[in-house]
């Protein structure tokens, strides 16, 4: 995602830590002791400006979530929406989701989120997909059994990329939907910003819920 | 597939018996015998009025093809079709796919072909698709290892049900596309009758390969 540099985000991150938590890799295993409670973990990977985490938040106050962002450009506008809100169950990492494996202990996660992660849409650049066996075999480590990966996406070569690349895998699709805002899913499913942005076009969003067996 | 009734095709059918075998299930295990050589067997389930598995069949003189299809009205015109052609690695069965474990031996298919299946769209006639595990279970029984199924169809909630479905089963997807006429998979894509139709019109098909694991 491409905003506009933002000198002072750093140190505006580095004020709240009870929002962007230093360290992450320190509590890898002890998330429970973070957030002061055993509610179930449920993770996005490049949350972006943190419309779909937030609102996940609200949603599901039984569950907490954490919300990875690398770009501390970006990372700060979720920050500055959290900031609005009085969650308790919801806090982020300004980190990379190629390490997610040192953020958790194995099992930790029980619910992982992928939505509108970039396309690389060149063949060579296959392997910096966030669908790519490289990352899935991050995700597996740190995946509670019978836990959900979730993926969504506007781009079509990707999806298409995705449900091959997880099934060539070994993991299961319980739920595919080809325009998932037509779709009896519709009614559950929380939007990010882009989503609904392209979504108002009338074009489609892809989703697939996957779990690894 | 939906024809005029024809009160003369089941003598059509009879009076050819070099290209409508009689008596199929009597030949499990022995196509080879049928063809007269040990070429790989190709089978489409549904066949229909016959243009993808004839021009299959000429596109590839190196394998047999055998299209199985139950309305002998639907039959006699891919009969008429094969008819003004000299191919001598095709020929059809005049019965129901339910029952291909019946006309084949174990691992006796190298390929299956599903087009067009009849999408069954109310959520109680799921066990009528052609990609429920019912069907599937019997399509395991008759390919060779590491045979693919070849899956088309432009019904987009047949085409999320069966990704799901072969998955939930053990399949594996080798490809997927969810617009083949502009991928890279068209230039040796072989259309059926429905299917040009129906892309003419500018709407997407879904297509997927798929292999037992």
């Amino acid at each position: 995602m491409r905003v506009r540099h933002k000198p002072w985000a750093r140190a505006m991150i580095g004020d709240h830590p009870e929002w962007v938590v230093p360290e992450p890799k320190a509590h890898a295993g002890e998330w429970n002791d973070v957030f002061g409670n055993d509610k179930p973990l449920h993770v996005e990977v490049g949350t972006g400006k943190g419309q779909f985490i937030i609102n996940m938040a609200k949603k599901y106050p039984e569950q907490n979530f954490i919300g990875i962002e690398l770009q501390s450009d970006v990372l700060v506008m979720a920050l500055e929406q959290a900031l609005e809100t009085e969650l308790t169950n919801l806090c982020f990492i300004n980190g990379n989701g190629q390490e997610i494996a040192e953020y958790f202990e194995q099992g930790e996660v029980d619910q992982l989120y992928l939505n509108f992660s970039d396309p690389w849409p060149k063949r060579r650049h296959a392997k910096r997909r966030l669908t790519n066996e490289r990352f899935l075999s991050e995700y597996e480590k740190i995946l509670a059994k019978d836990g959900y990966l979730q993926f969504k996406t506007d781009n079509r070569g990707l999806f298409e990329y995705s449900l091959a690349s997880l099934s060539q895998y070994g993991m299961v699709l319980e739920e595919v939907s080809l325009d998932l805002h037509e779709s009896e899913l519709a009614e559950d499913n929380v939007t990010t910003e882009y989503e609904d942005k392209f979504s108002a076009k009338g074009q489609p969003i892809y989703y697939l819920l996957a779990v690894f067996k």
